[in-house]
């Protein structure tokens, strides 16, 4: 992990020249703004070098990149811790007209309780987050909290392996999308809902990635473009 | 330009493999999704490669990619032509206390009315909009406008060249960055306007750039990270 490992990537580079290679941009995580702040206090120049990343290569579902709000993360429920900061940004969002880009948790290097307590570094498979599970959250989150801010008849679209060969984008209501994970495929998985100041152009375009084009219509007719 | 030569563009498209290669993400301007859909249209599968964007580049200003509003874009102004829809998105982006990134505008292939009245096929140089011309801008908008969107005092990055080799931010207040083009160098430049609910760690990468850190400390302790 970077965020325990700085020292060591910093450590040599006073006298010699250290890359460091990200998944996406650079500057998608607040780890490497760390790491970069690090390097400033011990006089090391650097150079980033822009990548594309989710938060620009999800205008390939159709939505209007200029037309997003903040970015929203979300992570696996427990029984017992249901973050739902979520929530809140995205009630912020739709206030204002714009679409949410959902990022999805990955749990990889994780242990089990068990083998944490006996210290040994055994680690359980990765785990992505699929549109599905993220879509169920969401919804479970708005069931509690009943402010509205969206509901099983909102539109969203399902994205997989965005950027990829196989990329994949599924749109539909977030209740269809509960049960879109057959058709997305394998992970990486995001999830954009769409925003009520949505355009026809926007439209017309996801409009072709629909489960089922009636349904989007149906959807869009009431709740959106308005 | 896209826009006029789609139908060019997609001529052979049926029987041959085209490849039409852009500045930036191909979805980060409406232009393609337009030409996406007229390729639909005629059945003419495409696949589209994500790219670096300054919709993500711009992270390495220090403000997170997460914090931003949607974006806006600043055109110059004309004597009787001062369009201020950017002024109304600020305000809803700042009323949730998120960043706006304003794209400046850039003047290609633009011909004189002489010119253009004459049927001469002659072109004035390139213009690129500049930091300064933006805050001047942005600044007039507000005096007309006086909804305290944003003011003299409120804090903002300069951009330059991001992404590239000579790459340079500068940070103050919107009143300084109105003077500080010299500083920043030839264009492509960008700006981006804090929102109040900026992080301490966005205010210690950015502040590194600050053409004067006294000016960047007070106008923060004042106006943000609350």
């Amino acid at each position: 992990m970077v965020e325990s490992n700085s020292d060591e990537i910093l450590r040599d580079a006073q006298s010699e020249d250290v890359a460091f290679l990200v998944v996406g941009d650079p500057f998608g995580a607040t780890t490497h703004t760390d790491l970069v702040l690090r390097a400033r206090e011990l006089s090391i120049p650097i150079q980033a070098i822009p990548n594309a990343s989710i938060m620009s290569a999800i205008g390939a579902c159709g939505l209007q990149l200029y037309n997003f709000g903040q970015t929203v993360s979300m992570v696996f429920f427990l029984d017992n811790w249901r973050p739902a900061s979520f929530y809140d940004r995205i009630k912020e969002n739709r206030s204002i007209g714009l679409h949410t880009l959902v990022l999805l948790d990955i749990k990889v290097k994780e242990q089990s309780l068990e083998n944490m307590a006996r210290g040994r570094r055994i680690y359980e498979p990765p785990r992505y987050m699929t549109v599905g599970q993220c879509a169920q959250q969401m919804l479970e989150i708005e069931e509690e909290k009943k402010e509205g801010v969206y509901g099983p008849k909102s539109l969203a679209i399902g994205a997989a392996r965005v950027g990829g060969r196989t990329e994949k984008f599924v749109a539909g209501t977030l209740q269809q999308l509960c049960d879109a994970d057959g058709l997305l495929g394998p992970p990486l998985h995001s999830l954009v809902l769409l925003g009520s100041r949505a355009h026809e152009l926007e439209r017309d375009y996801a409009r072709d990635f629909a489960m089922d084009k009636d349904v989007w219509d149906r959807a869009w007719s009431e709740q959106y473009g308005k």
